[in-house]
């Protein structure tokens, strides 16, 4: 185990029913500025009951943060929220609110120009207190305190972190999930599944907890993905969604452990090139990475396709490549397809994403910095 | 799954060498008192590591927390502190001296006589900040915000939890528990795996992820524990056996399930009767119950058996009394003995026992409250 440090504050408020508890995990006199994206919350009631729990509280609302939150918008909602005299920021919404209220909250405690934490990752050493009431289980920004913000206007996607802009508290409300549409039901679970991988099919380091939580997790979500598509309304399955996207990404099992997070990053090339979603992009380049990259890592990719796809015959270069055949097909039932091609992405395009790669410095990826831009190649390559 | 509020703001700082690192944690001007147990830290090292880590920062040293702390001992740490007017504790030790010190820091800002935290349960509702730096890998009193406390002069134990006992930092470096003595390490592994079973063999309630997660850390402690006593400078086993321990008891596998908790109550009577270690109380109670409790927790049995324990053959019946028996023959693995006779503890015991358990409230142990004076009494009858 490689040593770490952890430390994870944010308090977690989880059950059908306890956004009606909201306003006693708020400061008494704070005022409090809503932020959200589009009208979902407005349409499934999830606003209504959060302005009901709110009762005579001061409050005001700040709408229209959008998927890939924008500087340019995040920078009106701290506009407002110096108009307004606001000392406490309520994100309503999924990663992308969340993403953006968190950097809401370092701009207004700031001294310089806010652009500076993404550009130059000047360090945020305090932020506006904020909470979440989270509306779709997927990018776990809930419960850790980094956020990856877009600057239209100069086609950049930069990410920050810091120990300020931990959420104080996340009210995790499984029902207010029902109302989602299935491709975000679907992308949530890609999305967390792939959170896990990125932080577990690596390197051995005896990590033993570390791994059989990571599995679990794993498990959970070969097991309840496709029920979270089938029955909408089941609460068990939503409930435990739920609480393993919040675990996928909180820091716990990535503690003490080597990272990999190359699918992320060639990931984010194909949505910034063909508007593909983060999950989509997900499913589609981590098949090819695992088949690319398995000799280098090959100790844990047996490991887990014993331990999650109960995969017990066979050789060991036969059991890796049923795990990575078990992968395709869960993100496949999930309805994510695998290649470049279900997309209409031609050949032509890796010249492209290569470029654009290249330009933004990953050269040196994966949890041993060996993955040069040949290798990411090979993986587009196969993604095709 | 149950509703829940999950929330553990202690930073864990983990590995080999971190206890040098250990001054940045604390606060820049604050005047520290380390508070220990008997001499074990001197003989092996620890205290020196702590004092030369904290460098001409001037600090104060309490020593003789024992083991059940004892109220008596503790006021005594308040009044040191008093007079040297601290800021920050600093708790060097295992369970008892964190507890211990768990009930100084809030004895220290409490209004009225502190002894009513525990016998009046008054909330506690701040305390004195403060870190630790654990030396025995057992309760998880590093990363909770529990205590258990004696008065010796009224043959009390009592506990006590409050939001502001969580510790600041707590510092894990495996390589001191090199020289603990194998009792103390067996105890230790005992002691963790009860507290997972105490929060996971109860009644399904379908918490995928909190009951995976149990059994990732059981799996660890049966693949560990013997390992842990045959080759105690073993790093990669006494890290994972650390942060097990830790982990067994800090809110997260217990959050929105249903919690047992009878054999420890069980077992307390068994220390207070009998003298025995803690731990060595609950690997005999723990068998006991389970098989007197087995068609109450039938279904967790099952899935125990199954996941815990790799058993798949025989019926129904006879894999739930082969997990038992896995667990009994785990313990004595660990070098615990299971039976009350092992420590000449006579029939004639039991009356007493239950006396005891009957004038501490006693009558509704365990997940659903349905365990009776009688069904305890079975159960100390079924360990002799």
């Amino acid at each position: 185990m490689q040593n770490f440090i952890f430390h994870n504050p944010t308090k977690i408020i989880f059950g059908e029913g306890e956004i009606g508890a909201l306003d006693a995990h708020i400061p008494r006199h704070a005022r409090v500025l809503i932020t959200a994206g589009g009208g979902s919350i407005k349409h499934n009631g999830v606003l209504a009951q959060v302005q009901a729990a709110l009762g005579s509280r001061q409050h005001f609302l700040f709408e229209g943060i959008e998927p890939n939150p924008a500087y340019e918008t995040l920078m009106k909602a701290v506009a407002l929220a110096r108009e307004k005299n606001i000392d406490f920021l309520l994100a309503v919404g999924g990663g992308s609110v969340i993403d953006g209220t968190k950097f809401i909250a370092a701009a207004l405690k700031f001294k310089g120009e806010p652009w500076d934490i993404l550009s130059k990752q000047t360090p945020v050493t305090q932020a506006m207190p904020f909470g979440t009431v989270l509306t779709l289980p997927a990018t776990g920004s809930e419960m850790n305190c980094g956020a990856v913000i877009s600057y239209r206007a100069r086609g950049d996607k930069l990410v920050f972190s810091s120990e300020a802009t931990f959420p104080v508290f996340s009210i995790l409300d499984p029902t207010v999930t029902y109302s989602l549409p299935p491709r975000q039901v679907a992308n949530g679970v890609v999305d967390a599944f792939v959170h896990i991988v990125e932080q577990y099919l690596t390197y051995p380091v005896d990590a033993r907890v570390q791994d059989r939580f990571a599995e679990g997790l794993l498990l959970t979500l070969t097991e309840i993905g496709p029920q979270a598509l089938a029955e909408p309304h089941n609460y068990a399955v939503r409930a435990n969604l739920m609480w393993t996207a919040t675990l996928a990404l909180n820091g716990l099992i990535g503690a003490g452990v080597p990272q990999d997070w190359a699918t992320h990053m060639l990931g984010h090339e194909l949505t910034a090139l063909h508007g593909l979603d983060h999950a989509q992009t997900l499913a589609i380049v981590l098949p090819a990475l695992l088949s690319v990259r398995r000799e280098s890592k090959r100790d844990k990719l047996l490991q887990y396709a014993t331990r999650v796809w109960h995969i017990t015959e066979g050789t060991a270069d036969e059991r890796i490549t049923a795990g990575i055949a078990a992968t395709r097909a869960f993100f496949e039932k999930m309805t994510l397809p695998t290649h470049l091609s279900d997309y209409q992405i031609k050949p032509a395009s890796i010249a492209i994403l290569m470029a654009k790669l290249e330009e933004h410095g990953m050269s040196a990826l994966g949890e041993r910095e060996d993955m040069t831009l040949a290798i990411s190649r090979q993986v587009y390559e196969r993604a095709l």
